[in-house]
């Protein structure tokens, strides 16, 4: 059975679980705090970087995007990828936009303040979250949350008609948020309705299970009437 | 003609048109401060960043990953990418550790601190460099260079035995860093050997003719014996 090193409040993660579950693959779930650094994950991945996946016998994958292509390439049976070249550039631009653009913008900061920092000695920058980082990532997400809204006024799915990579990228990336109880849903309804589509998939239900010790999530983070 | 958004010390574009010109596409550039946010630039591009390439008619293609994977599925000559997918994961994860572990311990902080900050004024953050940013990047270089002699020591290309998209990406950084002027290239003989092979290919010349203005290269920057 395949393996996913992981840990549950991990954008990057949580897409490969999501694309692993779309096409059907089933996967058993190894968490693992890889600031900790431990000896055997770093032969898995040099990087030190959850997600890896790991099949039997042949060499680990390390990363969300390397994960995500293979597992594209060598599963023919569900697409998660447009099949044209311009649309899978669109769908590859909106990956970027939340990978890199809002993973710095937002996400990166809130889930270090809010999550990371409980499981960190005081040495290692552990404590109550830096308002300020965190005031500042929730001010960036509206800007985020309205570019959503506008791309929804023209399509069904993020980046074109289907639903693709692009949509569970920033699906992943926002379920932490939620779980950190901070995504201000009500007034960005383009962005809710596209939330509400996307939560009810199947790989949704094992996401919205995960439970940090210490941190139970929010009321309505699990419920599909938000 | 095709045209190429970008700024000439920097290594996403450097890695598009490495791409561009190993796979024999005839391209223009266009030089595109992006930090000025102009509003052309923007309709090009919603995220206001270089890389972008337009082909004449279709929409925009924007970022280096979207730009490469789509010259990839597009051009059937040349190939940066081996063919099996298990080769193309090591591909990837190597593309992602200079893009993403590079980037952020090494060439964001220098090429800011060196090059960009001279186009900023003072209060967007222009000034002399922070010796501190400096010091940490080319303290953490030295483990990057040390990586690029332990895959050199099994393998004739970073990802293997051809040269693929993962050479283009570490060689587009580190030859902003070699104009900068920061590269400790003769005491990891591994590292020089291999960027001595990817110096020579018809690509690099052009990146190699790149000048910014008030900051000329080192002396054995654009010399093949250096």
């Amino acid at each position: 059975m395949r393996q996913l090193y992981h840990m549950p409040i991990s954008p990057a993660c949580r897409k490969v679980r999501l694309a692993l579950t779309e096409k059907n693959l089933e996967f058993e779930l190894v968490e693992e705090r890889d600031w900790e650094r431990r000896r055997e994950f770093l032969m898995l991945n040099p990087a030190g970087e959850v997600p890896v996946l790991v099949e039997d016998e042949a060499e680990p994958i390390c990363g969300a995007t390397p994960i995500t292509e293979y597992l594209e390439e060598t599963s023919t049976d569900v697409k998660l990828m447009p099949s044209d070249p311009h649309a899978r550039a669109e769908m590859r631009r909106l990956i970027d936009w939340f990978d890199r653009k809002f993973a710095v913008e937002v996400s990166d900061g809130l889930i270090f303040e809010k999550v990371t920092r409980r499981f960190l000695s005081s040495a290692e920058g552990g404590g109550a979250p830096d308002m300020v980082v965190v005031r500042a990532a929730l001010h960036n997400l509206r800007y985020h949350l309205d570019y959503i809204c506008f791309l929804m006024e023209e399509r069904n799915w993020l980046a074109g008609e289907e639903m693709t990579l692009a949509d569970l990228t920033a699906a992943a990336h926002l379920s932490c948020l939620d779980y950190v109880g901070d995504v201000p849903w009500a007034q960005y309804q383009g962005a809710k309705d596209w939330y509400v589509k996307i939560k009810s998939r199947p790989g949704f239900r094992q996401l919205l299970a995960d439970h940090v010790a210490g941190m139970p999530p929010p009321k309505l983070y699990a419920n599909l009437d938000f």
